[in-house]
């Protein structure tokens, strides 16, 4: 990304090893993030030109000397962090805060090779040969349905829950997938998406919420006897979404939020009286992976249902047009 | 309270049964809780003659007509919110929210008879004869020790955990007897105060931290590898406060907080990449009542220690005054 609107695919070295720990993959299937677009967008700056993306589904080329539990082969899925998968932090399920974690998106996943630091830690094998339709799968699995089945399992939906989702993009629904399979018992998708609301009810959702900010909340405690929510799931990221999402929930309950806090100021005294929990933040999504996988490569999940376009990688840049417009959920870039 | 640094102890008629659901008390022991200084100072509006307290021990002497649980010449305490118990929200732990609740701080517990409604949902009979200290012990339970527990159990205070308090004051205090209950193996004490240092080490405080603000974060880390507490309790209520005990926690740690939130506002960003788990809000007393009852009576815990002033009632206006001139940690008033 040379500047906001201006994507180009362009040659570049191929990558290398730097570290003993690093490998380097092929990459088979990336993709482009709502997060990307706020550099596209302006939000973020962008004073050079950069590298982007960090949702990568590959195949080993390359190992460091130092790697051991990866064979050059290997079809593999990582996360948007590069993690140790050792230290305490890691050993506590917070990969994504790894003491030694390094952002993908700073070395850009949306390219023919990728060089992936911390290899053994971040990389976890796919056992047997992926179909098409469980590659996109898998590179759901490395962010948006990580990221989902974080919030769900933060926000704690289980059996006999009632889900409330707010924010209907890829993560959002793919939170209604997770909720589904950790068993919540009735799940409230809050969209005013035709098409969006379609998918949410493929996922799971057993109710659709049209409407938003307070009178959301209103219709949440209309479904819930007034309570609220158990659990709710808030994937958008500002002030109204996450002040929809701690009021939906009854008190004692819990929010998982996982859209990132732009501009979100939480009020103390009333954070406070909503006797809510509330966890998030970067998903570690490398806890979950090889569930995701798993369940993925057994035919239970098809999170790769939330890609509505497919673009070789050359068309990157119509790629983060038909997101920026809309036109898209999101779009996976084939190599 | 008739104004702010006006309290003044005076003859009111006696309360009597309201609803069936109601006992009448004759009031053993009360106490001044430090919310009681919000309209003392002026922090709160005291519009009119209020009655004050919210802390009680008593004897029962009148029980209405469909009170089941409780007879006449029971010793019972209750917390600062009556509550049905049997409501969704009650039934999950959180009576404090109960759908019928009941400020007992409305109704004033610093008097010598008391009207309690939703009496059986309410009052837990204390089985045998306390002594003074258990008396004592058993009012702390009421409020400051509840309060404290419940801040550890939302911290998730346990074995194998480093638990930092923040907050020195009766239900920082508690918090810490209740961390060593719950058998955490470190417990950090946030204090520049030596007459408080010295009852948080007898509560069961590990180490002390004098520093504030970032600079106690920067000590609770060097205590910590550098990560952070696993368990952080908030005892205060302040913005720095909120802050110190979000940044003393590592990622995927606990803040359990029970300082209310005047005036606090948590940025999204920061706590989005902090990764905590914030949990709080007026503690559900009455969950742990129970249990808590049993440990005073087995003389397994002496939280009645932290009050360092005991006055009775008629002087319950020195007693307002000397916990606003922290003379007094927590003023006892008898009956």
């Amino acid at each position: 990304m040379y500047a906001p609107g201006d994507v180009r695919v362009e040659e570049r070295d191929d990558p290398g090893i730097e570290e003993p720990t690093d490998a380097v993959i092929r990459v088979t299937a990336a993709c482009i993030c709502g997060s990307d677009l706020w550099p596209y967008r302006g939000t973020d700056a962008v004073t050079r030109p950069t590298p982007m993306g960090h949702e990568y589904v590959g195949v080993v080329e390359q190992v460091g000397d130092e790697v051991e539990q990866l064979s050059v082969g290997d079809i593999v899925v990582g996360s948007f962090f590069a993690s140790d998968n050792t230290c305490e932090i890691c050993r506590a399920g917070y990969q994504s805060r790894c003491v030694h974690a390094v952002p993908m998106g700073a070395i850009g996943t949306q390219a023919e090779k990728l060089r992936v630091p911390l290899a053994d830690g971040t990389l976890v094998v796919v056992p047997g040969a992926p179909t098409d339709a469980q590659v996109r799968s898998l590179l759901a699995a490395s962010d948006v349905l990580g990221t989902g089945w974080f919030a769900a399992v933060a926000a704690e939906a289980a059996p006999g829950k009632t889900v409330a989702v707010v924010g209907d993009g890829a993560v959002g629904l793919l939170g209604i997938l997770a909720a589904r399979q950790l068993g919540a018992e009735r799940i409230i998708a809050m969209s005013r998406h035709t098409d969006r609301q379609a998918l949410a009810r493929y996922f799971g959702a057993t109710d659709v919420v049209e409407e938003r900010g307070d009178d959301g909340v209103a219709k949440v405690k209309e479904l819930t006897h007034g309570l609220g929510a158990h659990s709710v799931i808030e994937a958008v990221g500002t002030q109204e979404s996450m002040m929809q999402a701690i009021r939906s929930t009854r008190p004692g309950g819990h929010v998982g939020y996982v859209g990132v806090s732009h501009d979100v100021v939480l009020p103390g005294e009333e954070l406070f009286f909503s006797g809510v929990h509330l966890h998030g933040g970067p998903a570690p999504v490398r806890r979950f992976l090889p569930e995701l996988i798993r369940l993925i490569m057994a035919g239970e999940i098809d999170p790769g249902a939330v890609f509505d376009l497919t673009l070789p990688l050359e068309e990157a840049a119509e790629g983060y047009r038909a997101m920026d417009e809309r036109r898209a959920t999101k779009v996976l870039l084939t190599l």
